[in-house]
Parts: C-alpha cells; structure tokens; sequence
C-alpha cells in the first residue's frame, strides 16, 4: 500500500465543485414538494454533490473508521473507568458487541478497526489494524504526549487508512474512537484550538463527579501550561496534549477530503480530531457532515469553532461512532431524495402559484 | 374485517408495562457503555419495553400510514398552492415519487395511503385505501368542517386500518399527511386545543408570505369564533376545524395504542392528529415518539402540550411523513443496540470503579 504525506494531502484537498452544487441546488427546486421543505437534508443533498463533483451523488457503500488508543494522563485519575477497558473493548469490537456494532449493522456500514496505541497487548487478528505508534501516549500532564514523529505518523497512517477504504469503494467515512482517558485529551485539543478554558470545555466523560470534573481540568490546565503549545500548529496541539487514536482520525478526515469523499464526524472525541486537521487545513470543513452534538460540553465550542452545525442530538456521549452510524443514514437519506423524487414536471403536479 | 368503535379502543388503552421498563432499564446498564451514554436511544428502547410489554422489544415491521385529504377552508386563500395538488400527490405516492416514498424504502418501511377525503376524482387502484368521507371539507370559515358524524367516522376508520397493519405484522406505526390547506386546519385544531392565539401557531405553510400568514391567522380566528367549540372535545374540535385526514390519523394513533404498537408522529399535521387523540384519551401520549420538530411554528406548542419531546430538528416541513421515517431507524436501531449488544459480563469488559 502507498503511503501518503501529509503535505500532498493535504494540498489535495481542493475547492468543493460549485457548478455541481447549483445543479443540486436547481434540481432540489424542481423535485415534487415545497422548496426547502426537506430542511437540512437538501443542505446536505447540496454539500454531497459538491464534495463528490456530481450533481446527483450516489452513496454505495459507507465505512465507520473506528481508532482505540490510551492515555497515559489516567495515571492522574481522571477517568472513572480502568485503563484496560480500552483494549477489552476492542476485543468487543472484534466481536461484534459493542453499540458501533449493532449500529453500523442497523444501517449498513461496515466496521473497521484501529489499535492506534493500545497500552495493553491485543491477540493478532485480520479484522484489526495493528498500527501500535505506542504503548498508550505518555502523560500530557508531565511532558509531551507524543513526539512530533509519532504525531506525524498518526497523521500519515490514518490517512493511509482512509484513501484504503475509499479505493475499496466507500463513500461515506465515519469516525469513531474508544479510549479511556481521551475525553480529557479531547479537552484538553479543543481548550488549545478554541481558546477556551479547560474548566469550560471538560465535561464528566464515563461519568466522573462534578468534584473530579474540575480535577481533570486542574490537570488539563497543567498539561497546556507545562507543554507550550502553538495553538496555530495541529501538528505541535496533536503531539503535546493529543492522543494516537485523535491523531490518526485526523488523519482519516484529511485522508477522505482529498478523496473527495464525506466525512461524518462523530462526537467530543472526533470534533478534536476535527480541529488537529482544521487547523493543519481549514478548507478540510467543507467535507465535514456533524452527526451530532455530544453531551461533553466542549464539543458545541469544537463544532462552532469549525462552522459546523450537527445532525442529530439525541443526547449522546458514547463515542465510537456511533452517532456517525445514525447520521450516516440520514445522510444517505438526503443523496437518495435528491436522485428519487420525481419532478414537478415528471409527476405532473403543479406548481406554486399555478391555478 | 372488523370496525372498531372509538369508544371500545380507548378503553383498550392501558398503562405501559412498567415492569417490562424496568428490565430494559437494568440492561441498559449491563451493557457494554458507560450508564446512559447512548442518550435518547435508552430512552426510547425503554418506552417500546413498556409498549409492547416485554423487556427486549424487537422490531420486524414498520409502515407509513398516509392519510390525504382536501380543506373547504382553501376558498379563502389560504394555501400558496392549488387544491388540485392533493389528487397529483396522491398520485406521485402511487408511483413511487414523493419524498416518503424515498425515505421509507431507505428505511424499510411500507407505505399505507388512504383517501380520507380529497376533492377531485381518484383512479381505483389496489394501493389506495379510499375512503373518501368527503369531497374535500366545508369551509371551517362559514361553518363546522365537517358532521360530527363524519368525524367519528375518520376516527374508527383509522382505528380499522391501524388494526388492519398490526395484524399483518407492523410494529412500528408511522403518520403521514398530504392536504393542500391543512397547515390552516392544523393551526386551528392547535390554537384551540393549546389555548393559543391563532397567530402564535400559524406558520408559513407550503411557502406563503408574511402577509398571507396574517391573512390565515385572521381566517382561522374568524372559524374559532364562529364555530363555538368546546375544546376539551376532540371529536368537537375535530368537526368544527379539523379535517379528515387528521381524524384519521388521530384514528390510526388510537388504534396502535390500543393494540400495544408505537406510534411515531410525523410533524405538524400529525401533531394536529395527535392533539386530537390526546384530548380524547390523554394515556395515548405514552405510546406515541415525536419523530421531529417541524418549522411549522405551532408544532412545537402541540408537543408541549402532549409532553411529548422530538427525536430530530432537521428543519423540515414536508409532511407525508417524512419525519417519521427518518425517526423509524432510530427507534429501531434504539431497539437494536438494547437487543444486540453484548453486556459487561459476556464481553469481559470491567465496570466503572473497578481497577
């Protein structure tokens, strides 16, 4: 498999085709109901066509990117599950268990499978990609969380990955990450990028306390004091208070947007990923769909940040996708409208204003 | 078949099953993600516990009950588009081309349409339910909409049909409308069941002005006052204001809920609906899901009034149910994520505080 630089991507990632968009945009005009009254779903109709250069996209085949990696900040308690529960669950994504699982099932996504940085040992299996950049990241709150090559390599893995997926035919790319201690790295990426207070964008993640809530922020205030971050520099943010799985998501994001494919973006985890590529290349937006907002508080300060408005929001917090399985659907909803829906003219049913 | 009386189907209507909703609530908690994280999913599978009266619901089939009808109220220029626009639609649902046709082979729901009552002539076909109540309904503006009579007719015949899709198998009963003028009956049956002023809850319809919004307000305040109606009545409020595709579809709510189903309640129209059959039996709220708020101003004034909180804000005001498929497949993957995923003990997964 070829292996993709950074900067090539990310110079890959061009305007969306606006001549395609106006066609979505005429069509949507034409098909048989009032204009505009499928709200957000002709928006998205539009953006698809713009993103894939065709006036009327087609979704065939849709992919949940899912990428596992721990954190060496737990060492500081700021989560109220163990560290090994990262790795049992990707044994349960293996599986077949998991939420993202009987989601992605439910609306016909496949799942693929990352150990972006595991600390513990996971068996070898076809169905996960073995990418171990560590052995979890170090402790933010005492040092870097990574190295600047370790950053890269995330970058460049995930969006490997992604241009994989693609070649295989997807055309819909979720996010989806698992990782006990990274809602504090999620914090801690869109305190540096939105410029933000750590107290202001850290929520309860598994289900902390309101106590142990303004501890984790206490340590992410550390973390962003000792390690001197740029907040201009996705590459510097990633590396000194980032994760492997955020690293490598941000990779697939970029990855897909050279593609000319969508991104749905899952929730607090995958907006911080969100924010590493925005700020390595703005314009990477324009191929970003919301799924929803999360519960986590800073996720609506990541997703405004970006210019993003969500999908959905049914209230979740879980992460590994699965608000971009449910969004998925609802995106391919939108495409199949907008290529379905007979005409004013085709149906003969008349117009606005007409007698 | 059978007819169904309206007075033997809201006596049918029981309290959920509360201990099948404990159960669902227990497992949720066993599953593998922290309590509560899958948000309004939880709650969902919860209710559909208690509906169909067991602990792990399963849902195997879902239908889109769609009821059209015309409104004697559109002489007075109310609607931007001609009354013959309810037939051609009708039409465009037979063939396959309308926005709910897209959307529910998307999400694997059939299609019911009914002729409650629409003005112009309609080919017989096999796929039509025609009920035709009435060519259309008088004038809500010079006099009552329709006989009491005739509104409890649209009620025990959607009871009928509900029935009728429950026994082939349905689960999961979705409602959909097509009118042009029914914005103007819904907007009346809201402001007289809500004690709202018609303005307050009279929207744009199909694409009016701000002028003709005036206009229409003014029209339906002219049909409460004239009209004299006792709000607590539904049948009442029916009659004088409504229309006989909302008394159908206020029938088929009760009738799903008599039968132990799940109601998902498309937007303003099937509010409207909804309104209707809580007035006449207020424990039919606990089986109905709010699919999605509508743009449609006074949408939000009906859920408020039912209690009732809406799955998706997509900014849609279509109508035909549209909403309520898309809300469809997250109910179902709700169901599915309580049924499918593994819990803490099957997948070896450890349990918050544990270390």
């Amino acid at each position: 498999m070829q292996k993709f630089s950074l900067e090539a991507t990310m110079a890959n990632i061009k305007q969306l085709d606006g001549a395609a968009m106006a066609k979505a945009r005429e069509r949507q005009d034409m098909l048989t109901k009032p204009a505009g009254s499928l709200g957000k779903l002709e928006d998205i109709s539009v953006q698809l066509a713009g993103i894939f250069g065709r006036a009327v996209p087609e979704i065939k085949s849709k992919v949940v990117i899912l990428a596992a990696g721990d954190h060496g900040v737990v060492a500081d308690g700021v989560s109220a599950y163990p560290q090994a529960v990262t790795a049992q669950m990707v044994l349960n994504f293996l599986r077949g268990g998991a939420a993202i699982n009987v989601l992605a099932r439910h609306v016909g996504a496949r799942v693929v499978i990352i150990d972006a940085g595991v600390a513990s040992d996971l068996p070898h299996s076809v169905e996960l990609i073995s990418l171990s950049i560590g052995k979890g990241t170090a402790n933010m709150a005492k040092g870097p969380a990574m190295s600047l090559e370790q950053a890269r390599r995330c970058l460049e893995e995930g969006i490997t990955i992604a241009a994989k997926e693609i070649e295989k035919g997807a055309d819909v790319v979720g996010t989806g990450d698992m990782g006990i201690g990274n809602t504090t790295a999620a914090s801690a990426v869109t305190s540096v990028i939105c410029g933000k207070t750590p107290l202001k964008v850290t929520g309860l993640g598994t289900g902390i306390t309101e106590e142990q809530r303004k501890h984790k922020a206490k340590v992410i205030e550390q973390a962003i004091v000792l390690n001197r971050i740029d907040p201009t520099d996705g590459l510097d943010v990633l590396a000194k208070v980032g994760g492997f799985e955020i690293g490598v998501l941000a990779g697939v994001i970029l990855g897909t947007a050279a593609a000319r494919r969508v991104v749905v973006l899952d929730g607090f985890i995958s907006g911080a990923a969100g924010l590493i590529a925005y700020t390595l290349c703005p314009r990477v937006k324009d191929y970003i769909i919301a799924a929803h907002v999360s519960v986590e508080q800073g996720h609506i300060s990541a997703l405004k940040h970006m210019g993003l408005e969500p999908v959905l929001d049914l209230k979740m917090r879980l992460g590994e996708g699965t608000g971009a399985a449910l969004a998925m659907t609802i995106v391919e909803g939108a495409a199949r409208c907008l290529a379905e829906m007979a005409t004013f003219g085709e149906a003969g049913v008349s117009e606005k204003g007409e007698s």
